[in-house]
């Protein structure tokens, strides 16, 4: 007698199962027409009118009294006052968090590098920052200081010199726990924006905003649409499908932690989805029980409870190695390996964004303290895409320096090659340095 | 009295230089409406109806009489075939330049690293290929045996299994040194397959066709608007505007040189850009004349004359710092530094695809054989990303390995943060593993 929508149940030994599975994460983004045309207007009006136009939309969307664009600039000094303004024990803790974030991704950071060959030729690749990358922040409820950490730290660390931060102050809400992050991040810059006319501005600049060479941060379908178009202008980090988390579990870990670690997930939103694999079928039942009893003790249990009836599921496995293919299907954002022994399962893991050790790794401690970024690849893009990193501040340009002896020998090998596509002038420019 | 319209003269000194700057280097690929409409509905056909819908389109657009699928897949042995039927001097230059390209890479290859803290709690990063790539090589004329390589070797040297390449054959046409690159590089399979239709099929998958986590390699206006809808499904390596090249002088270079670079660039197509900057005037009317002297000798005349008209510029500064700083600007895909020294200018260099240092590495060497890539960011976007590389077929997962003490550490200041965003599930979970 479930107070709801029990979670679905699956079998890996169902002849079905590879089909369940494929309604199971299939997902598909929503393109609204309506969305678009609103959002390439809103870019339009930013790039042809500049700060104009941010304080109109400004004083629309967000419910702003806004005189000018000097309303919309937050001094330096006002990221300070937040840290002054927390609590004693907020603080610290972001200072844990901020500190662990950086240690983790300093070992992250590129070197250029060279070697010269026995002919004085050199090749090399040169590694340098951004010159300033833009952080959206949501205002409002989703409003997360842990975000600011986790986009902001990385940038510093890859020598950023200018991070540009926008967050929306809907009806003049401002979240002194996001200020404070900021400051403890190094943010450089604070602008009291948000939606579409936000990303814009960071895209192209307007008088007052800086144009950024990166747009990275969460947002709302106005904001990633936005983020979408840009797209080529700056770079962007990704544009994410709902938060998910899959947890293999052989059994021996406590049921309620298992139930608590799958609500983490559930309670984000509606679409979140949360897994639970086990080759122990009894467990999974234990689980389902905790599940139904601990749901109504949650602050967000109508959104968990959704969540899991919708996209939940507990899957039974024949055996480990199933349950590790099974993680290899999913390309979870997160997973969670509840396991004795987690290391000899490692090697055959192919794909997940973030993957949580052992019975004590709850992704909890990943979201917000342990260092790792908690920004990762969802729905199934960590098949090919990785954590928001270090890397993603920095670019690469490839060094050549022949020697002359080295552009004469490589210039014969050119030429045959450039010819052999019919670029003659290429041939002749590296025939004039043949000896 | 020139035999065309002469390219533009700049100068840096000029009060309106940042303007003609921006003119010059404006760049905005057309989003035509029709392509787009035409696109959509080809991936759709492909999702839906898989190997039926790729013969009858590669019957419409490649002209192809192809009974069923059989006919459009290549087998290995086709490919050895093609290394025996080129001339020997041009398998030795392709042997000459995979292999350098291989080099070159493989110290690009990334490992993965942990490192365990005091309370025996482990971080890590596991770094791992992707299963599956998909290259792209455009059919007839554009058909480059050096993209191939440029593409194919990086995802080899990452570790990816399995390359994927589709190539179509527009009236039955096979370039032999295509085929011939792509047995040197190592790759898996061949569809004889173009256009949308093969970029849908990669993304996908169709009977026949294995679907790709990544699709990388040139392609027509189709092939680009194709990549930009599936990217999200797989990974997309970027997309490509016109190639460009800049070219900083000292004014000590044979002219003749100078203006065959300009040219090596302008011939790609008419939409390409060469533009040479040097604080030596006198230097630029010099290379002036060799650039009218030489033009007509071309083979690809009429696209360089084109080309340089249209978007070519000799532009005078007053120093080397000028001509640094204009380079900045700029952050061209391409970057020769044909001066005394170059070294020296290297550190204040920020934006680049490809530096080519001294007056002997001409583009050309880097375009073929060099070893580093030459699919590189074009218009700009050398200021947020990199040259192809082994780490675009690399992704990242994160490792967090919490002992017993580290999870109780970290459990209270995650418990901390998640009360202060409100997502208590997070906080319990947390909390569970506090001692």
């Amino acid at each position: 007698m479930t107070a709801f929508n029990a979670v679905r149940r699956l079998n890996a030994a169902d002849p079905d199962f590879a089909r369940q599975m494929d309604h199971l994460l299939s997902w598909e983004s929503v393109s609204d027409d309506a969305v678009n045309g609103r959002v390439l207007e809103i870019i339009k009006a930013v790039r042809e009118r500049g700060d104009a136009a941010l304080v109109e939309f400004t004083q629309r969307f967000d419910n702003l009294e806004v005189a000018d664009m000097a309303d919309l600039i937050l001094a330096r000094e006002r990221l300070d006052l937040a840290l002054q303004r927390i609590s004693p024990e907020q603080r610290a803790a972001l200072e844990a968090a901020a500190e662990r974030v950086r240690a983790y991704h300093e070992r992250q950071r590129q070197d250029s590098w060279s070697y010269t060959e026995a002919d004085g030729t050199v090749l090399g690749q040169k590694v340098t920052p951004l010159d300033r990358a833009g952080l959206y922040v949501p205002g409002g409820k989703a409003a997360y200081p842990s975000s600011v950490l986790m986009n902001a730290i990385p940038a510093k660390v890859a020598g950023v010199p200018e991070v540009v931060m926008v967050v929306p102050t809907p009806r003049g809400e401002v979240n002194e726990l996001v200020l404070a992050a900021a400051a403890l991040a190094g943010v450089d810059r604070v602008f009291c924006i948000g939606g579409a006319q936000a990303v814009a501005a960071l895209a192209y600049g307007t008088e007052s905003v800086p144009p950024v060479d990166k747009i990275v941060g969460p947002g709302n379908i106005y904001v990633a649409t936005a983020k979408r178009h840009v797209f080529g202008k700056v770079g962007i980090d990704m544009i994410a499908g709902p938060s998910e988390i899959l947890v293999v579990c052989d059994g021996k870990t406590d049921p309620d932690w298992i139930a608590m670690d799958l609500f983490s997930q559930a309670e984000h939103d509606e679409d979140a989805q949360s897994i639970l694999v086990s080759p122990d079928a009894a467990f999974l039942d234990r689980v389902a029980e905790s599940i139904e009893r601990l749901l109504p003790t949650l602050e967000r249990a109508d959104i968990a409870r959704t969540s899991l009836s919708a996209r939940g599921a507990l899957i039974a496995v024949a055996d480990m190695a199933q349950a590790i293919e099974v993680a290899n299907r999913i390309a979870p954002e997160h997973l969670e390996l509840s396991v004795e022994n987690p290391e000899q399962y490692l090697p055959q893991i192919r794909h997940a964004g973030a993957i949580f050790m052992g019975r004590y790794t709850a992704e909890a401690l990943g979201d917000y303290c342990a260092g790792p970024n908690h920004v990762l690849p969802t729905s199934g893009t960590a098949r090919f895409s990785s954590p928001l990193g270090v890397y993603d501040f920095q670019k690469r340009s490839s060094i050549i320096h022949c020697s002359a002896d080295g552009a004469s020998t490589l210039g014969k090998v050119a030429s045959v090659l450039a010819r052999g596509e019919s670029l003659t002038a290429h041939a002749r420019s590296a025939e004039y340095r043949i000896k």
